[in-house]
């Protein structure tokens, strides 16, 4: 395999240095038009630098026709004898496109809403009434976190789904979670120790890291997040979605729950941000409470979105501050204008307000349901059920499926994506590789259509029989 | 006058001594019920703090209950005795409500839409149509930097409107152009120091100092920004809006554009953020080419945004980066999600390609001219002109107003206030209290009713009779 040196890059990237050596190559002669590039796990493997690295690197050559990429396939590189040939589509150009997202036969790690689950035609009546009645207001300015009746609705849904009490005043709304995640950063502060969950969602360090703050990663134990490492790290700030984790889908007991609260209330600076993402769709059981409802010691930020509850292409989340928190956010970062349009928010407003909203989770929580059933039936039927062990299944909406098998996950990936099947592993949330959660893989069965199911899960078993 | 010490604060914040001490003399009886505090301008001056300090200090004290306001009169100390009184408005609260916006008779400093100038019934028609047609799109995650048919209907618009032409690619929209400051810095370092103008619109230095990077404020002369300054200040990015100057109106002329850019060719770590705000609503005169459509060294990001064209309750703006950084953003970046609802950016996109913003901009340009030459014909023709210079009328939705007077702008700013006006002084937009530019006042005409100008205009000749 290829292999280059990364000594002595003085304040080059290592993409940057990647993508020169490749480049260097081709226009050397050494890479030849058609030859393939190794697949970015194996080539980052193979140089001790993280796939991301390589990513951007392939990224930037392909952007600039170096290469181009045969989907399902891997990388090439471009033939330059011709210029505007098939193989080297954006000679001119040194932007990459977007790719087209490729429409996969069922996407199990997809968490988009399926067009025929939103309620068109319902948010389209309440638009049109809200253009008809709310000129007006339409064009006055938000306030900074949001229209007061919006809160008020969102004020009303916390109490009777999450026996959560708050005023409105305390609710913030904004164009999504990663959004309101900048803002707090902003607000908490940039000299903070920002504590984040091993393994976790991935755009969480990747915001962090965007604002060049101080971050830890902190390992789970089947309870939640460790507080004993938590102490070590000296964190100021953790972050987590206690109720039901992404991805091993953990659920923090009460007890580990009131241990966080007492470590936070050992500093003045230390504060939990609670991301209850998911909470409306629990499935089976008692729900746990929220951090936020146990805490009086003013020290836990929660937030939620209606971008799992609605749709993630309808950019709207909140969070709830502490009374004294808010009123120093409100002091400090109301200077912001809204992000989220009028329109929207009075459509929203009234969405929660006469019923719709609690209509929806009902019927969603309902498919959720039947699809989660179905597929776990679907997999104790097949083959695929003799090495398959399925765990956190009850909550949320996607479930754990342990293989016992030998072969890699990326092999089994690719496999899968060969029979247009898309599924993440365990393995990639974690900061650094990690042998012993292999072979565990997502299984979010929010957005797979229930007809392919039996197909997807027959495909899978082939994969493993290969 | 209340005179405080702030001496050996260790960690506080100013504004929480303030609070504290005097929390203090109310506990202990020194201000008693019904005194009123000094104004903030006056105690901030007494005091040596920013008037935001002591802003900051009595929105603290006002959500805690212990004082309370007057509109147009000022803050007094409440009354302890019984609880739940008028002069002790929320005792039980400790957040400040947000006040319900005061609605002037005639608001010169609003840049609100008319709600009869917004395109509702158009707008109405394509969200419908947007709902009705295109179901699977709206569920479809957007790219982070927005859904690419929008990215090319504001390339079209760019090049017809602006002579700016780019690829659709170089286009990234979110959610106002507050949040794409953000992003900016983010993307450009958290180690560069940032140059805005003084005088400026003041949220572009309060996201700066949120974001808790370096920056500076550059004094303009004539010609905008000066690049001496620059220089002096060692400078990274400079943040500009040469094409119509808020609030003075300065337009930069070609020559120091170049200039502009003969700087930035000078480092590789500089830029230009060109934020080209009002451009769709220049008046007469021809347009001066935007910094962007000259530079070839890629050293302008350009700005502009639909929530003046539009409205700015709806919440979309877009930056043109040139092609090198367009594809650095991408790589670094686009992990976000965009802030921008799939139903707004389809509707908005339907919006710009089938000619309704066109139609829109010159419905909206003829209607400020109106308004302009209204405003400025009753002023001729009251007793005001012998006391009012006009300047800068010629671009953009505001003019300048100096008022040939011995009365401080503060005096002048209550008065209209209590016939229900509301102005800001040009003094305002600075960064430090200065002299030589008292009794200039900004006029923007965007929002005022024409009905409302000629009793708006005598409102304020009154003011200088009192």
């Amino acid at each position: 395999m290829l292999t280059y040196s990364f000594d002595n890059l003085g304040n080059t990237p290592l993409y940057e240095h990647l993508y020169k050596c490749i480049k260097n190559d081709i226009a050397n002669g050494i890479l030849t038009a058609g030859m393939k590039l190794p697949s970015k796990r194996s080539f980052a493997k193979n140089l001790g630098v993280s796939a991301i690295t390589v990513e951007n690197a392939y990224a930037q050559l392909l952007s600039e026709g170096y290469i181009y990429s045969v989907p399902k396939k891997g990388y090439y590189i471009s033939d330059f004898t011709s210029e505007f040939t098939h193989s080297n589509p954006q000679p001119s150009k040194n932007i990459p496109v977007p790719s087209t997202d490729i429409v996969y036969y069922a996407d199990f790690s997809s968490n988009q809403t399926r067009p025929e689950n939103f309620p068109f035609s319902v948010w389209a009546k309440l638009m049109r009434e809200t253009m008809y009645d709310k000129n007006t207001e339409l064009m006055t300015k938000s306030p900074s976190g949001g229209i007061l009746e919006l809160r008020q609705a969102i004020a009303v849904h916390l109490r009777q789904f999450r026996d959560i009490h708050v005023e409105p005043e305390q609710i913030f709304v904004g164009a999504g979670t990663e959004y309101l995640y900048g803002l707090l950063i902003q607000f908490l502060g940039f000299d903070k120790v920002y504590a984040i969950e091993n393994p976790g969602y991935e755009k969480i360090a990747q915001i962090y890291h965007s604002y060049q703050v101080n971050y830890q990663f902190i390992d789970m134990d089947a309870h939640g997040i460790r507080i004993d490492k938590l102490e070590q790290a000296n964190a100021d700030v953790v972050h987590i979605s206690p109720s039901h984790h992404f991805p091993t889908g953990i659920i923090t007991p009460v007890s580990r729950r009131y241990e966080l609260l007492s470590w936070a209330a050992k500093s003045d600076s230390r504060y939990i941000i609670e991301d209850d993402y998911d909470s409306e769709f629990r499935l089976t059981g008692k729900p746990i409470p929220a951090l936020q409802s146990i805490d009086i010691m003013e020290k836990v930020i929660y937030i939620n979105t209606f971008t799992k509850s609605l749709s993630s292409t309808m950019r709207i989340s909140y969070m709830v501050l502490p009374r004294s928190l808010a009123a120093r956010f409100l002091t400090q970062m109301s200077f912001y204008s809204s992000t989220i349009s009028n329109f929207e928010q009075y459509a929203l407003m009234r969405f929660i307000r006469e019923g719709y909203f609690e209509k929806h989770i009902n019927r969603m929580r309902n498919y959720y349901h039947k699809q989660r059933d179905y597929l776990l039936e679907t997999i104790k039927k097949s083959p695929l059920s003799s090495f398959a062990t399925i765990t956190e299944e009850d909550a949320g909406l996607h479930f754990l499926m342990k293989i016992d098998t030998d072969i890699p996950d990326a092999v089994i990936q690719e496999r899968v994506r060969n029979k247009n099947i898309r599924l993440n592993s365990l393995s990639q949330y974690y900061n650094e590789p990690t042998q012993d959660v292999e072979h565990i893989f997502i299984i979010n069965y929010s957005y797979v259509e229930a007809e392919h199911i039996p197909k997807a899960i027959d495909g899978l078993y082939q994969c493993l029989m290969e």
